[in-house]
């Protein structure tokens, strides 16, 4: 067979850099920026390089040791220069980055062409990437931006799914959510927005909650309340009036603890209540007469899982749903707010970039206690 | 049209006896015994004789006004002679009957058939009623006797739907289960075993533990565990090495509180959750990672939603299954341990057959605290 790499046989792999760990625990303690070199190009591989990747709850989480969908330790990157160990991780699930190499029996993908991660775990939060096809999905993401791009598919995709997998949404039917100015919230009031889903969001009080109504408002939220409000005796005539006696179909749960367990009480006949996520650290307490007499489901989901499950196309359909309905709410500021954090300048040291990215992790957050920060590469 | 009443038509009515209450509230307190005299047979309408009525927890708790299926209250059996109201309800929700009259227009039943309740809230604490045919569902009933057709409708046919309706059981799958030294609970011990499916129970601790472990084994129950051995910290490794790795796919939890909270870590990956009873009052609390990593979905059961949207067929179909079931078990000392008590003899007072009947409801609840009590009829 004929040697088709398409690039020239000078092309001398990047150095790269990323935020690595070699054990579990404490992302203060054992993140470190690492520099290492790509494996050279062979003709199954391809190699890329990040635009941009966030940071995500769940990837503190897979730090910690406590995420089930678990990272890629490797020898390939080489050891830490202080490391007991020779494997390392790469941070990070989520990004979008840009073909640099193709090896020639790589099919469907060329140099130039942006792709999204096709599974976790694959660590994204460095500046290049050795890679297999199966790694990655190519779609039309410079459609919609970078940023947008590179959080598509994990948190729009959760909110896209949740909306639709699990009860049939018509015109004018009622979502009610916690965590609601989450990423994943702000996603899950877009969609709903674009579909005429009406829209409950609760959210935990604070000093300026009028400025983020607004904001949430502007994404297409129709009611919003807080937390504290939802503890009041009242709320029950307030959501009644709200519906129209119309039962609340679906509800959605990132946060657990008491506003969980006091969301339930909201829902509807048959209703189904999803979690996805549990912000609080706290589990919720479910009364047997909401899954007895009112046929709640009490049910998870999980994007990885879906991920694993369904196929490249389903996945290629899904995702080209989303852009269509991102697109479609272009005049919204975006799917959520956002902080870019400049991040790879190769004149940067490893001390300089993990001190950065560090100040990034505490910053990350929707909503009161910080914005989404992502990782916007430098080269 | 002829009239073809299948009786004499000098056939005059019985005198009826039955527990009765006006209002909601603590059985002690609103229960009554009372005498009252049936309606004129019609040509659409039956009379039938009670022959063996249970004392259910839940129809306790319909006479509290704490549960959703609602009493029938009615004028036809005139009003209590101290009474405020002039509408009364019978309690109980269970029991087997025998049509001593129909009116020349009903069809495929007749004088002597035995038959159950078709739905909740006909009140079966009585000696006789009048019905109409879609009051009652005609089956073989006097294959099993009569204490067995007694109680059949509730707790064997939700032990059944339970096993059936939620996940596919394969012989030597696995399913665990709280409360299982209750009637549904022994039902499924036996509806288990018929189908080589094994059980994990769960059962209070008491000082005769060793007899109710014989017991419960006797039915066909696979391993027995207190909720005082659940607690330790050496039950994930027994538990396993039952059930050999094998992934529990059902768990069944009629109490609620503490042990139903402990007994979901025990679902395997994909499991279901159903909860249909409350028996400790308490709700029970659900961690985030059951529902989002491992996928448990925590659904409720009620048979009387169930019996409401299914056909008289399917309803049939269901008896003549459990029925099967219950021959095919024949050697067991039945679907649950019970008590009778001779109730309604026209000689005795109502005052008489109150406190014999509020004796017998102190006693109810199978297991430590009781055993099922079921009201046999006399004439
Ligand atoms: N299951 C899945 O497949 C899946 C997919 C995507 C995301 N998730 C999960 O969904 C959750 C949200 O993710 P995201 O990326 O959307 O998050 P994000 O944008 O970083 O937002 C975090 C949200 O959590 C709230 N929050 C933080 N601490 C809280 C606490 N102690 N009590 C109550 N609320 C608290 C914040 O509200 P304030 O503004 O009040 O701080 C904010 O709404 C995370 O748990 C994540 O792991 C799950
Ligand atoms: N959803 C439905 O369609 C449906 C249908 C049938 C029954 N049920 C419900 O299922 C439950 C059992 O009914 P049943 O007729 O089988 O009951 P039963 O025969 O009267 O037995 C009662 C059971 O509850 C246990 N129990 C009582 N108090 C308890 C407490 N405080 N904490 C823990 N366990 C306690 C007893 O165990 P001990 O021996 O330890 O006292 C016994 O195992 C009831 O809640 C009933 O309403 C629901």
């Amino acid at each position: 067979m004929l040697s088709r790499y398409r690039f020239l046989s000078s092309y001398v792999p990047a150095k790269a850099r990323a935020m690595v760990f070699e054990k579990y625990g404490n992302p203060k303690d054992v993140l470190r920026a690492h520099t290492y070199e790509l494996p050279p190009l062979t003709p199954t591989t391809l190699h890329m390089r990040f635009l941009a990747s966030p940071i995500n709850p769940a990837d503190i989480n897979q730090i910690e040791g406590v995420y089930p969908a678990r990272p890629t330790f490797t020898k390939e990157l080489g050891g830490l220069p202080d490391g007991e160990h020779k494997e390392l991780a790469v941070g990070g699930n989520e990004g979008v980055a840009e073909i640099i190499a193709v090896g020639d029996q790589v099919k469907d993908l060329k140099v130039g062409d942006w792709v999204i991660m096709g599974r976790a775990g694959f660590g994204t939060w460095r500046t290049h990437a050795a890679a297999t096809p199966n790694d990655v999905i190519h779609f039309n993401s410079k459609e919609i931006g970078l940023i947008q791009a590179a959080t598509l598919s994990v948190n729009p995709c959760t909110a896209y799914r949740m909306l639709k997998d699990f009860v049939t949404l018509k015109k004018g039917d009622f979502v009610i959510q916690c965590g609601a100015n989450s990423s994943v919230g702000q996603s899950v009031i877009q969609i709903a927005k674009a579909w005429d889903v009406n829209t409950i969001n609760i959210v935990r009080n604070r000093p300026d909650i009028e400025n983020l109504k607004t904001y949430l408002k502007s994404l297409g939220a129709t009611h919003i309340i807080t937390d504290q409000e939802l503890r009041s005796y009242k709320t029950k005539e307030l959501i009644k009036e709200w519906t129209g006696g119309n039962v609340v179909k679906l509800g959605l749960n990132c946060v657990g603890g008491e506003v969980a367990t006091e969301m339930a009480k909201y829902l509807g006949q048959s209703g189904v209540y999803v979690t996805y996520g549990a912000m609080s650290r706290q589990p919720f307490v479910v009364p047997a007469s909401h899954l007895i007499f009112k046929d709640i489901k009490f049910l998870g989901f999980w994007m990885s899982r879906w991920n694993k499950t369904h196929s490249r196309e389903e996945k290629e359909e899904m995702l080209n749903e989303v852009i269509t309905l991102m697109k479609f709410k272009k005049e919204t500021p975006g799917y959520a707010a956002f902080e870019e954090v400049l991040w790879g300048n190769p004149s940067e040291s490893n001390e300089s970039l993990r001190d950065k990215f560090l100040d990034a992790l505490d910053k990350s957050g929707a909503g009161f206690h910080g914005k989404k920060q992502i990782l916007k590469m430098q080269y």
